[in-house]
């Protein structure tokens, strides 16, 4: 977190939704110096946050008003529109930034609800847990009107690197959810592993250095494996096709019976790849897996 | 691949099995300079290894008897068993290196038979494709006598760098299935993520280093996993716990349906979760999720 002093000029900002996120998001504009009104249900959420100089609005309108700029970090997107719908009037001209969790398809039914209301809209995915931001391992992704995002990035900043994903107001979902969903195939991978050795006398704190290198040096694939799929072109500089991995992959699973462990976690990729194989594809990459996945393909 | 010059005393080695892979082990010997005996079903697959200066042995037995050090990488165990038992007399007093893909319970099985022959018995795993074989990029797990693993390391280092895994020979096999189970994880939660963007204007090439760095840095928090898993003790340091992850995965999956896309490879972590948090255990860690994993617990 940067401990350098916050310019005179530091622009205000209000942030709706003091749980452990928003109370994060609130905390890194306050020791930054930004002027910051903060608003939650449960008033006593913001108590914390006195100290360092928040400013608590007694109502959504106030908390509204008080900003140009307006962070929402609520439960979802049904907690967004109950407690801005109220005050659209009032939102009117200024800049929402909604870092709700949230699908694609509510980012941009909450667009168009914003632009109908005359209300600039940014949506958000937060790429961090609450002790990450302000950190550099904080970053976060935005989506919507660009100037809105230029003009306010030195604001939005002090959460982590932004990065702007699309004016597309669902882009930034889109890739969080992507993002997240990379993330958990890869613990259940690792977790699977970790269970695996766990069932014999190896240490899983000895065998996880050798992990995560494997993982990382697998992970150098990746760039490979997106322009297979974006280019949906599978049959290229295969140095192991799918059909030779669809019949290793059965020690995988056998050696999970074996040690009395279920094998459900790492399962829907055999299921892929055999079905890859049995539709005459076995000569290719073991990505074309998503053509598989694709319900219009 | 090294090109210094081998030492004159490079000792002899028998490579049965010229597949790719197989073929890749014999080269990376020859190139060293080690006088190499290669057997293979189908001897025509021999003939590329001839001007490296390999001996293509007539049959296994005159193979077997070439090399006190013999390395097999076969289909399966079923054909090392159907190669080697008709020579199993002539291969005693010999070091036999299995790197044939299998379970730890087809290295255990084969290290028994090893041992009522008098066999020298080492399993193997080797954590590369064929082209990597020879590079710094390989390395390949042994089990079984640590004797035996010493006294060949020299030879061994030729394929990439050797780990030794444990005196129990399923312990390499062991270890091997769990890299490429972790490895598999990975691939689906990549695969996922990456046709989750093709459906939209997102090029999958500009996602890639996006997700290759995101997945990288959540591959750092391996070790704190493994210690939760290796002592099973899930609710310490929880950031976010399992019922808070298990109520946000409800995104990702819709995410995927609204995109047109089965969820089916991230969908046993939502399963799994749900289960976890329906169990009683919502403020643990996601972690606990491998309890549910084995059979016995």
């Amino acid at each position: 977190m940067s401990t350098s002093p916050a310019p005179a000029s530091a622009s205000p900002v209000t942030v709706l939704g003091l749980g452990a996120m928003g109370t994060a998001l609130a905390t890194a504009f306050l020791t930054n110096g930004h002027p910051t009104t903060v608003w939650n249900r449960t008033a006593a959420r913001a108590d914390a946050l006195l100290p360092l100089g928040a400013v608590r609005a007694e109502d959504v309108a106030e908390a509204v008003e008080a900003s140009e700029l307006v962070i929402t970090c609520l439960l979802d997107y049904a907690s967004v529109h109950e407690v801005l719908d109220p005050v659209a009037g009032r939102l009117k001209g200024r800049t929402l930034v909604n870092l709700t969790n949230g699908t694609p398809a509510q980012a941009r039914e909450t667009a168009a609800w914003a632009a109908g209301h005359g209300i600039t809209y940014l949506d958000g995915g937060i790429m961090a847990v609450p002790p990450g931001i302000g950190t550099e391992q904080a970053f976060v992704l935005y989506s919507g009107p660009r100037e809105a995002f230029d003009a306010h990035l030195p604001v939005l900043e002090r959460l982590g690197a932004a990065h702007f994903a699309g004016v597309d107001a669902g882009l930034a979902a889109l890739l969080d959810i992507a993002l997240l969903s990379g993330m958990y195939g890869m613990f259940a991978g690792v977790f699977h592993a970790l269970a695996l050795v766990g069932t014999e006398e190896v240490p899983a704190e000895e065998f996880a250095p050798m992990l995560s290198g494997w993982i990382g040096a697998m992970a150098t694939g990746i760039p490979h494996y997106a322009r297979q799929i974006g280019s949906r072109e599978y049959a290229d500089g295969v140095v192991s096709n799918v059909a030779m991995q669809s019949a290793a992959f059965g020690n995988l699973m056998q050696a999970a019976e074996d040690q009395g462990l279920s094998p459900e976690l790492i399962a829907p990729m055999q299921s892929l790849m055999a079905r890859r194989v049995a539709g005459g594809h076995g000569h290719e990459d073991v990505t074309g897996i998503v053509e598989l996945l694709r319900k219009q393909a």
